[in-house]
């Protein structure tokens, strides 16, 4: 069988035979992943099945980046129950207090991921990993404790649905504006259970962090993974991040596809999904005249240094409108410390924003920027459900970088071009 | 009658004479404070009195600045309902967002206090502004609402407790050695509706920071105020922050003083607050071997530049304990921009320190670093009752920025000069 991607790193990771979509594969996995809000069901299922010890303390990743810097008692008490752990199983790759960023930044940064491995993660944003090439999914707590106990788990093989991009992006039009387009094209459903496979001559030339962006929200459409291809742009990241002996990938010449999708990058303009959902989306321009109370600009989808670099680019010299709050997390140490040496921080500080510690914070509604009833704000985040970030009476768009940079100095949802 | 600083304060904002401590005075405010806890206690007092408008839209401030950014719904609602008030009425000095800092470093720093002025603010620390000379204290929501509306409250004058402080201060000690020295020298209760007058040869040589350092906590010993002359020192600070035609201020020659406390500098060593009363105050080095979780710097005590300073000195090329995080808050967002500037956040973010944005935050217990069950924090803030910052079987010990910064480097309480 001519394999995509997927199927060509369940084979690699499995003694069945991949043969079609729809079978179920046993796999060995190469990391399984928590977070504060996750670990403790994890650790909770783990105690029930009496496990005594992780299949490789090496190969588990324990990140408390939701809920931290600790909110509130209960948050505390997760992060004390995932602390505990970690020492007592001796876990390599467990991380709080400044160490700590946003798990699904921070882990390509300390090249805990590469090219064919398989991650599973108590979150759903686990998908990210697809950008370096991995197998990389959200499961449940309690299916991720089996997978840390055991080193293995089940997968049903996803049908693939290709995506081809080509083109040349404009300016101001990047990895978000890809994937907020192709969610409101096949609609949030449109790859339930099926992986996204992205490729032709745009997603060659996209940097890693851009296929990081789009692979992270795969999930917004349902699917179970969102691949790119291991290439040349693969493995000089994973090399400028201490990591060698990774190799290329891609699919196999005509592997058996459920569907093609195509995207023309050159005619995208900067999109925005609107409320309630990522796949009402539209071009800027069409969103109409829409005030904002607050703009987000981090989070494991866009909070890297290219998105702060594009941030900063538009902010440098102008003020956030009066009345708005600007917050930006940049969303790992890591980052922050590239940023502070770029004089990106002073820019934003300069132009009146909030700069946080690297936190998932107010994606997820969890803290560091909640909204009242009737805000509204831009983000550029991953979900806009009712409720996302605040109150059920609150609104959130979604966008990439420079329409949330842009739209934070005007008050309104706007174009950079017309900054 | 020869008066006290307290004393001729209250005369110069009321019609009666003052002729002795226990009296009762109608006084003209020069400002009235609240925050994003207190004022919409303040706003709804305020409506049930039927107030339309505030006595005076430049002299009442409203700082958003304990949960903030929102750390939930419910602060995002407090939050919203400030707003409205604030555009409703045209308050002048409204702050939230990117604008924010904690109140009592805010006011100062925005020249909103001087020597002379009657300060009340719905919150307890609002005694701060007694380093620039101003009597200010905190009263509930209820009567900061009268005020807000009337521009006129009552006192009570209090006798005047006179501290003097004299001889050099030695390395790593300063304003908060000398207060947290007081506090254990004469209890929680020392000064009950007391004002704190502090004078001698160390305190005119005190900077302006220090001296808001010390006022700052003149509350935990109960008292109504803590008061600084208004010298050179005072009007070059206000000065530079954007304020002229202030004047000198001091007590009368033979005053009446209830009581003397003499404070000799030369012989503090630093101080530390252990559990769980501002008075359970020893040196340092007699506090015992104590493991830290949580080092905070920052909040209205020493969240400063001078202490932004004096901790990113010995953190300097240093790294945080393992295990230990520390949170460092610069107070506001100048102090921020200026501790950007002087590259104290390059040295604080390569210490691996989690920088936040200026928040009251886990001062009171509110967000950004909330203590489990069973953990330990050192903190330059200025309260450490039980549960003050988290769980109630968790420990708060103060310190000053010194200490606080080498034990964050140690793991344990120690002494800057053992680092």
């Amino acid at each position: 069988m001519r394999h995509t991607v997927a199927e060509k790193i369940l084979q690699q990771h499995t003694q069945d035979t991949v043969s079609e979509p729809g079978q179920i594969v046993r796999c060995e996995i190469s990391l399984a992943l928590a977070n504060d809000i996750t670990a403790p069901l994890s650790i909770r299922s783990l105690e029930k099945m009496g496990a005594t010890r992780v299949f490789d303390k090496d190969r588990v990743a324990l990140v408390c980046d939701h809920f931290t810097p600790n909110k509130d008692i209960d948050s505390a008490e997760q992060v004390r129950i995932v602390r505990e752990f970690a020492r007592k199983m001796g876990i390599t790759h467990y991380y709080e207090g400044g160490e700590v960023g946003v798990e699904h930044a921070l882990l390509p940064e300390l090249g805990l991921v590469g090219p064919g491995d398989i991650v599973v993660g108590a979150d759903s944003h686990t998908c990210t990993y697809g950008g370096l090439g991995a197998f990389a999914t959200g499961l449940g707590s309690t299916d991720v404790a089996g997978a840390m106990a055991l080193g293995e788990t089940w997968f049903k093989v996803p049908p693939t649905i290709r995506v081809d991009v080509n083109g040349d992006l404009g300016r101001f039009v990047g990895g978000k504006d890809i994937i907020l387009h192709l969610i409101g094209t096949i609609g949030v459903d449109g790859a339930l259970y099926k992986a996204l496979e992205f490729g032709g001559g745009t997603v060659r030339d996209l940097d890693l962090e851009a296929r990081l962006t789009i692979a992270n929200m795969a999930i917004e459409a349902g699917g179970k993974v969102g691949l790119f291809p291991a290439d040349q742009t693969t493995l000089d990241y994973l090399q400028a991040h201490g990591r060698s002996g990774d190799t290329f990938l891609e699919a196999d010449e005509g592997a058996g596809y459920e569907r093609r999708v195509a995207i023309d990058a050159a005619s995208l303009q900067p999109q925005v999904a609107c409320p309630h959902l990522p796949e009402n989306v539209h071009p800027v321009r069409d969103v109409g005249d829409i005030p904002l109370d607050q703009v987000v600009i981090g989070s494991c989808t866009n909070g890297r240094i290219s998105d702060l670099r594009e941030a900063a680019e538009l902010l440098k010299g102008k003020k956030v409108a009066k009345g708005l709050r600007l917050i930006i997390l940049p969303a790992t140490p890591g980052i922050y410390r590239q940023a502070l040496e770029e004089g990106l921080m002073t820019t934003f500080m300069e132009a009146g924003a909030i700069v946080g510690p690297p936190t998932c914070g107010p994606c997820l509604g969890g803290h560091m920027g909640i909204l009242a009833q009737g805000e509204r704000a831009l983000a550029t985040t991953n979900r806009n459900f009712r409720g996302r970030m605040g109150s059920l009476e609150s609104e959130v768009y979604l966008s990439g970088p420079s329409v949330a940079a842009a739209s934070a100095v005007t008050g309104r949802i706007s174009h950079p071009e017309d900054l």
